[in-house]
């Protein structure tokens, strides 16, 4: 299952990033002033065992910034994380593979987005991930659509699934400091083990095919119209407040900043730039 | 000996603010372009007792972003820090007040500069502060420039402070994840009480009256020099770097927010755009 899960992630980067680049391409916005712009990949190897491939589109037309990572990692945890992580407490041994994906669009009308489906195996073994949104200008149109998709998605295996995800997501992206969200929400899950780990799988699959499916409405709702410059300074501004949340609160950054993880996959996450005026 | 050393640092500010503002009338570079700007103040008040001044110069012509800070605050400390404060073990009551800069000078060839000097008083007394420098280019002989200073200074008190300061600020202002130092040091020290407060005091205001004196001739060396944009695109990338050092490292930081303080004085300090490419 191992191979099967890591073959599936790598197989979503793939898709996703041609569906992303397929969508630089449908924009007739700004023509003059930046190309439709492609993937580049980098392969890169960790010390302990394993590594991944990090994807990363710049200075696009519709994405100025846009990561999609692979990872398939094993090793042992250091002895600090070792004792945090199911299972772990007493053989530090793992595995895990997952796809991240960041999207910090050109137009402050387009929505950031974030999408993270993982498998990990310590003794025990579980599903994590989620979605979830972050517009500088949320709509409420926009917002219901969005959690609709996804409660969809959920339902189609447990309808106990989406309020409790969504609750761990609300409570998860805080930026506590601000006493605001991050942004509109979504879902969040992290060690999922039913009892069926083949529909857990199946969840975790469901969740990374909606992101194309939820974010391409969106992106194509807004990617042609034009925007002021003072929407690009509430745009630098909300790209602030996400950097501070990734810094300050996100576990996924800690653990890969504290284990020696590698720096340029771990902060393609961060935006292209932001402004604290 | 409090009120002293408060309106000592309240003058402090106001000092170095007009300093600053005459440097940007100073300056004949894009004249066309920037303004030569001056300080906004806004007063804050702290729910737990006391407040400060916020200080901030936004889009001048020499400085991006200044911001000197001055605040004296009292009451109590939360109970997680009083355990880690020396003499609020067992009496949380607190009294604090200080001067914080951190300036971003609009050109690249400007080093960003950082200084603080505060008294702290629980049921022991103490001065803390620093000045370290933060170039996006360093050269031997500003670095040599600038420490040469700060050891003339520190020397006038005690032969043995420069050393042992120095290696805190480069122990303290050090970027883990990216194995590499903020920029290129200066002094840190903390708990500083020789058994002669008056003279420990007196230390902190020649900290505090070096700042301008070391700072203005590195500005006026470059400040009238044009530069190139891929010298912006290097400037925009090391102020990232000084974001992550700040969100993530910086006790200073990490006690405002977590202790409800002004996020808009704790945050003047980061920068007014930064790039993660």
């Amino acid at each position: 299952m191992k191979n099967i899960a890591s073959n599936w992630f790598k197989s979503l980067q793939d898709k996703i990033c041609l569906d992303l680049e397929s969508l630089e391409n449908q924009s007739i916005l700004n023509e003059d002033q930046f190309r439709a712009t492609s993937f580049t990949f980098t392969d890169w190897s960790r010390d302990g065992g394993g590594g991944g491939t990090m994807g990363v589109l710049r200075g696009g037309r519709v994405f100025e910034k846009a990561g999609v990572n692979f990872s398939a990692v094993h090793g042992q945890f250091p002895a600090e994380f070792a004792s945090k992580i199911p299972g772990a407490d007493k053989d530090p041994t793992f595995w895990a593979s997952g796809i991240s994906i960041v999207i910090h669009p050109r137009s402050p009308l387009v929505p950031i987005i974030h999408m993270n489906t993982r498998m990990i195996v310590t003794t025990k073994t579980w599903f994590g991930g989620g979605i979830d949104l972050t517009p500088v200008y949320p709509t409420d149109e926009d917002t219901e659509f969005f959690h609709s998709q996804v409660k969809n998605t959920c339902d189609q295996f447990d309808t106990s699934y989406y309020d409790k995800f969504k609750k761990s997501c609300d409570e998860y992206f805080y930026i506590h400091h601000r006493n605001e969200p991050r942004g509109v929400g979504g879902i969040f899950y992290d060690n999922l083990n039913s009892g069926n780990l083949e529909q857990d799988f199946e969840f975790s699959k469901a969740v990374g095919n909606l992101f194309i499916n939820v974010y391409r409405p969106l992106v194509k709702k807004y990617f042609n119209i034009p925007w002021e410059t003072a929407q690009t300074q509430d745009q630098l501004h909300k790209r602030a407040k996400y950097t501070e949340f990734n810094l300050i609160y996100d576990k996924g950054t800690e653990f890969g900043l504290k284990t020696g993880g590698n720096i340029e996959a771990i902060f393609v996450s961060l935006p292209p730039m932001a402004s604290w005026q």
